[in-house]
């Protein structure tokens, strides 16, 4: 099942596809024996053993760390690591760290039986789903920082948000020893951070970054959408709307970012009670702003509806 | 081969040791070929599938990570792992990012082909020797801070020391994924760092840390030793000779860390030239200082000689 970066809304999966693909009914959810289709497991030793096991038998193993509350976003994740591997781990863990002190850690949703109920469906064979002092001992002091490629925009906006996303990538990949991981571009700049980590500190998995999934009317799937009020989420179309903008111009003949950007900004004004953040022209990967588009360009936003903040970008040029 | 902590000075391998052990006489140096007793390798990427081909195979990997110029101390860790696992991996990387901006990376002691030699006699299967391009890419920006045990003592004294020894050592761990690293009681507060780092991002290597291995004088062996003068040398014998006091006071009923570290200023002021940066009396395990000596306690001493400085522990109680 591909899914392409403007899919329309569906149902997850149809009726047909959830039966081809179950292998079995039940799932043995906190059980962390193997009886069923989804094992879910909460102990970091034994997932890493139970994928040291799988690789040593030969098997390629893909990794999908989210938060939970998933949606059609990380499912095209998920599929592309059944895809592409043998054995598919997807780790669900609202990590504490990545949030800042003025952001309610507490407020980010949690739907532990409908995320596996989804994941059974697709048939994926392991869940990790670690409690906070599974992850963080009391004595936990270490944090990791990969340099300017987190200090603007998200981490100027969130000053501690990709020291905690490093850190505890960096730790999943060791509990979840993976030969692929999997993210999505809708966070560019944090796989920016996880590609730059993986690289300085040589872990050995390929990191692998999936298209942007987007509902019918434009709209980036993302976990923060279920916190829109009605009027906030018919506003938030505005986002994909000025990307939208911003590749028209360009395919128009526009060069010049400050001109798109201009315009960007004054179709945001128009829609009432949208708070934009930032709006910047960056050099495919890297956060280097450019201010001529005469190549491909990813362009990031970030904006505020009443209390929700959301971010999205697109490749132009 | 079993190395005390107060060992005599003798010749780190007898001949019939050295005839013993040798299973060919040939060191395949920079070769990364299979023919001789010791591979060298310098990639990283090979190095990891040797490491990952005999872990497959069922072998237990011992690492021992060193900058090189080897001393019997190094040797004495090289054989730890030696006698407990199926194959060995020692690392010689001098890292540029552990010294500061006042300390002359190119002058620490580089004897390459001297410590290829003592490796072979120990029969030593890998010696991994990457260059610095090889281990810091154009773009490596990541540091990881592994908290308060790192800010104390060595960490005041070098503010940049640990981050740059906590990256280092995770980025080898993740190109050498043994089962059991192997580090010197003399680096205390750094065995603490490794130790915390491990721990807080779950890497699943065993730390191991070996006693000190002290010249016939007792001077602690130090890759940092052959920078002494023949008189810093002898006053070097210092060091451990306050350590001797701080015991015998606390054998004879002393419990004051306060008087302890008092006389062993004294005894250590009347030697020339010997400038004390520190000495202290630490919960063993941390880097919390203790003042009644009530239980077993790291003292641990850090003095310059001229332009070297050297440190050195003791635990008593």
């Amino acid at each position: 099942m591909s899914m392409p970066s403007h899919q329309t809304k569906k149902p997850l999966l149809s009726a047909g596809e959830r039966s081809a693909r179950r292998g079995s009914a039940n799932l043995s959810r906190g059980t962390e024996s193997g009886a069923g289709t989804t094992q879910v497991v909460t102990s970091s030793s034994r997932m890493r053993l139970a994928v040291q096991a799988a690789k040593t038998s030969g098997k390629t193993i893909g990794f999908v760390p989210t938060m939970g509350a998933l949606h059609r976003g990380h499912l095209s994740l998920v599929e592309a690591s059944l895809s592409q591997c043998d054995q598919t781990v997807v780790s669900i863990f609202v990590n504490p760290t990545q949030f800042g002190p003025d952001e309610d850690v507490g407020r980010y949703p949690r739907t532990l039986d409908r995320d596996l109920r989804l994941l059974e469906e697709l048939c994926c064979p392991w869940v990790f789903a670690p409690s906070a002092s599974e992850m963080y001992g009391a004595q936990f002091d270490t944090s990791i920082d990969v340099g300017p490629v987190a200090e603007p925009f998200e981490g100027a906006m969130r000053p501690t948000h990709f020291q905690g996303v490093a850190t505890v990538v960096l730790k999943l990949f060791q509990i979840v020893p993976a030969n692929h991981a999997y993210f999505g571009q809708k966070d560019y700049q944090q796989s920016l951070v996880v590609k730059q980590l993986a690289r300085d500190l040589s872990v050995p998995i390929d990191i692998h970054v999936q298209k942007i999934v987007r509902e019918e009317d434009g709209l980036a799937c993302s976990s923060r959408n279920a916190f829109l009020s009605p009027a906030e989420r018919v506003r938030a179309r505005s986002l994909w709307q000025s990307l939208q903008l911003a590749e028209q111009m360009v395919a128009a003949g526009e060069k010049s970012a400050d001109k798109i950007i201009g315009q960007m900004r004054e179709q945001l004004a128009r829609c009432e009670n949208v708070e934009v953040e930032y709006i910047a022209f960056l050099e495919e990967g890297t956060v280097c702003e450019v201010t001529t588009v005469d190549r491909r360009t990813v362009v990031v936003i970030a904006a505020r509806f009443g209390q929700t903040r959301l971010i999205d970008n697109h490749i132009i040029g």
